[in-house]
């Protein structure tokens, strides 16, 4: 039986993963090996430790962050990831480690891996972005064996760099499988959790009259992520549209975010608006599916919402450089442009699909391929 | 003035990096900042520190290795390196660090730089070697914001693995610079220092009578070092020719390595062999030039001896895929045919002088680019 | 000069070593290195960086807490804390390491300064307690070359477990200098600073008319955190006088007080409390001077309250075995006896100041014994 | 059942939790957890896993030793030992850990047990020595649930220092249980084994014709540890006596006094003494019990060599306040002096056992007390 590690440290990399994981569960040919660390274990960015325990046993939980959100301690950080990770692939052994995009954990990972001769598989690499997630992407597949891009461009690039086209398989997002599993009418779920879960006023959910925000961290802009967030809070503030604003990831600036968002929060208390830590993507797919608008920098803007036709508007430099769907406009911090942006989106209504980013069966593909490929530790660029 | 950090983790990095350091000094734009870090701090692998301190300021000294030698504790070592040196590069805030070729350690340095907004400029990319040193040597270009490769081949392959041209200047390999400065016909420093460091038998340093073989671990062969090193020494013991015989660098598999050279040492105490720790660049220099053959799978071997023109026997997967002069033979690890090719090169003599790999002014073209280059901290893949 | 190191890792440790701290610049034989760390640089446990760096240079700020507050991540801060120090001392090269008190970052930096051989001076020493402080506390003093008790008793224990009676200094507690330096009578500022600071209602602060809350987890009793401030929470809601509530400190097991605390404003939403992430000393010690009762398991109820004479409800085993002033009633998790109890003490109001604790000139002493003792590295037990 | 984690980190270590491991394995009510750990696994220090392998499982093998040996390596080691014991301590979940005697890597271990709320039983405890090795023990003891002191004098010191007498068991040393059980008068073995391991002359064992050196580093000596090992080989030159030497444990300064040995050895190459780099306690009992006399300061001259009778030269300040049987006599780092002690020890001849230190059932009363102790983390000075 192949071991494969699966290595979850975000809501989203759960979400990506969902589908493989059932995959491995069901292929007789291979054995499932689950870590969780990070943020996906820490409350404050909703803990999603236990919807996980209902589906599968989970090997190893690894704490590495260390406190502080800035650039020293993300540093640090990595550099305790690549220590624990070794010491946990050096009791389960696996035959393949799963490193999933572009996160400064999984560089750390691939490092380890990498190191102890342990074959990697890469999802969601050769996208092209703003900020140190592109450098880092571009680094783990110059350590990765096998490499699952989202798409055609995707695979290309990955290929151009000197990766053997044998080992690069165009699979689609992983993301998008979910989406197409569900059924996505139905808002009461969400309607429900915002009872029980986040803060602020309790907004009602009618399809098209609502607007979604998320707005993460630029790393790079480190300083100024105060600033930036405070001109999507004053566009929504100008418009206030019913709005669910889910909170940003951990990383080296959300502190900055985190503020801005904080003190909307708690010096406007805007009757508009719930606060989401995070939402499970069986919760968030709804959401989004029937948003007039999603705003901000969130990946799912360009990605998911293109595949499922819903209206986005993108704030600032950290999507630069993907691809991007009819259903997306791009903007500067700016928080007139912003408005008028969320505006025409929301006046515009839903777009057709487009699946340039999966069709929704990435997972299988995926699984299937682990299943039969034969790695070899070997590299060598092709040029 | 830009602060200019070179960091410092093996004797062979100090060869390389002397004629940037001097260069560095005397350019009043810049800064040095200088680390020392990993074996180049132990004496078990030949402390160079005396040698430094007396040369320059050092301002900080890292312990990131964990002894062990293996895969796991190398992946650690790295981690620790990670997080020591984004202390140093907190404290003493560069405003560029040189990240040099591909060891273990340089991709913890970059991470580290990386994550911390701190422009990296890396020596010698975009080569081609068997063994994950090449996966690092890649994944440290897709990190670094400057390149110094040292051929025309390895340019081309930064530019085609999406490095912006304008960041790639190919300069030669820095460790020829010394070559180019010294007179290299004298050898009797090297007698004199025979008879202070190292152990075994004092042997007469003749031009064109004697070889050097120097043999480091593969870390992808891990388990197999010790056999091929056997064969290195069987080859060695049929051809009883003087030998200078210099201990490998430490990395995961140097225990087989050590293990099999201590072994012919304490069992057949052979009386043509001279064994080092390490040699300072200045006596290997000229015992380089001199020597009628290099025997093993030290990059020396390929570089520095298709300068000086000194035959080269190279031995196993090591130096797979990088350029070849032409003094240079391939072969297996076999007993026979190692003795045999040493026997043919021994009987050739010296090859004409090849520049391919550099013309000795490395440095001083390294130090003008980086008081010119105006750092951008934002990349994104050319293609 | 000698060379001080003082570090600052809370909140607390600050009141207690701001006396010490100026004594060290005023003292012309002393030099101040002041490291901060852990909490006391985490926004989220209020940050005080800011009113420190008006005052003193700061030489480094070290980050070691890992987030995930639970045992594991604890004993991982601790083990990044012994790494992280023992850098900060390598480059400062203090003559003395000041450790202060009894949390689990303490024995770390002892730990790091002994193995470093550098002489250790020990504040507040020698108490009894309930839980892995009291542990901890005495392994320090084991390995403490110089020891700053705050009382007599303590200073008895410190002698009867086999220190140097030389070595012994009962100093008072420091935390006392500022309480005995200040006019505690205004609450002027403690009611403008709950206006930007803090959440829930802004309420009314009348000398004996409100009261303080502060309980912080009890590590050995992990999984009953959240059942035991749930008693405390029930009885401030019987109450329903006005309360200011402060946050615990950050250790294993607040997310169980966190999440009593937060469900409680979130779903009760209490118009009588407002709630501090932390309060300079500036502002407590008039907050508490005043308070009708301090209630909880915060030591500055059985210590500060005892000097200022303000009535002390201590609830469950945190503070077990250290010595009591008059001013103090002990309850266990109980609601109702904890209702009952913080009754009885605001019906009692003000009593008698006890200075079993000190005397409020601690710091001066502190620097009159460092700047003269002339510390030995070699300790032995005197039994 | 009760799961026992027991972790060596030197072959002294295993020596003395041999008989402890073995009635572990054969009580019915207790598992063992077996952790290797440091100096145990590097093959320099004489690597005894393969020995161990045999005998039982080993449950983790863990990596912590920085290279360097100097101070701050320590305190580095030190730290990341407390953070990869407390992985192993994640995983394991034992209920209670055995930590042995003093070493740094014990308190490291100490204390990430203590802060998981694991209960510690320490061996070896309560005795007085000169160096940080003392401050350590009684640190442990601090942190420590239940105690297994040798002699009576240590019981005493750690019912003195504030432990429950009800937790302190005087149980002997453990390492005598080995020399009770073996035949120790057929040195043939050590003979055999003087062929393959080690490397210098080959000396004849006659019993009461040789003599047994084992100089360790004094960590609070650090810069004059090469001077001090310098006296004993002068001594030794002197004397030229068949002698055995045995290579000290790693620890900061270890590189000074095996510089000392490795300098004698290869400049002097003396045609009477044999290096071993360690020996199994059944080759080390034996060779022990035949020796003439114990020379240097390792503290089986002060203890097994008196339960045996052999005659012991201690030197320096290594072992003192140490308990003394009568075959000891004390030297300063003196040449002179030391080969005179010597030379008189061997004409005085075999002394009398003294079962001081114990009386070879350690081990079979350890694993009594812990598979019936009932253990309380609650832990309060007694005074």
């Amino acid at each position: 039986m192949k071991k494969i590690c699966v290595i979850i440290t975000t809501r989203g990399n759960y979400a990506k993963m969902k589908t493989v994981i059932r995959g491995i569960l069901e292929n007789p040919d291979l054995e499932l090996q689950l870590i969780l660390g990070g943020s996906v274990i820490l409350e404050k960015y909703g803990r999603i430790l236990n919807t996980l325990e209902e589906d599968v046993k989970i090997d190893r939980v690894i704490h590495f962050v260390i406190e502080g959100e800035n650039p020293v301690t993300m540093a640090k950080s990595a550099g305790i990831a690549v220590s624990e990770f070794s010491t946990a692939f050096e009791n389960l052994k696996p035959d393949v480690v799963i490193v999933i995009a572009d996160r400064y954990e999984c560089l750390a990972i691939a490092m380890a891996a990498s190191y102890m001769n342990i074959p990697i598989a890469h999802v969601e690499g050769g996208e092209v972005s703003g900020s140190i997630d592109e450098s880092i992407r571009h680094a783990i597949t110059k350590l990765s064996h096998l490499h699952f891009p989202a798409t055609k461009d995707a695979a290309r690039r990955i290929e151009h760099m000197g990766e053997n086209p044998q080992s690069i398989f165009k699979v689609g997002a992983t993301s998008f499988d979910v989406l197409a599993e569900e059924n996505l009418e139905d808002l009461s779920p969400v309607l429900a959790y915002q009872k029980s879960s986040g803060v602020g006023a309790m907004i009602d959910l009618v399809p098209g009259k609502y607007i979604v925000v998320i707005q993460h961290p630029v790393t790079t802009e480190y300083t100024e992520n105060l600033a930036h967030i405070n001109e999507t809070v004053a566009a929504i503030q100008m418009l206030q549209i019913p709005t669910v604003w889910i909170w940003p990831n951990m990383d080296a600036g959300s502190d900055g975010i985190s503020k801005g968002i904080r003190l909307f929060r708690e010096h406007a208390n805007p009757d508009y608006v719930h606060f989401f830590k995070s939402l499970p993507i069986e919760l968030f797919a709804p959401l989004l599916k029937n948003a007039a608008c999603i705003a901000g920098n969130s990946s799912s803007g360009i990605r998911e919402a293109s595949f499922l036709g819903t209206p986005c508007v993108n704030i600032g430099t950290r999507q630069k450089g993907r691809e991007r769907g009819k259903n997306l406009v791009d903007v500067v911090y700016d928080r007139n442009k912003i408005a008028e942006a969320i505006k025409q989106q929301v006046e515009h209504g839903p777009y057709e699909a487009d699946y340039c980013y999966g069709d929704g069966k990435a997972g299988e593909k995926i699984v299937d391929v682990l299943s039969t490929f034969s790695f070899s530790l070997q590299k060598q660029i092709t040029f």
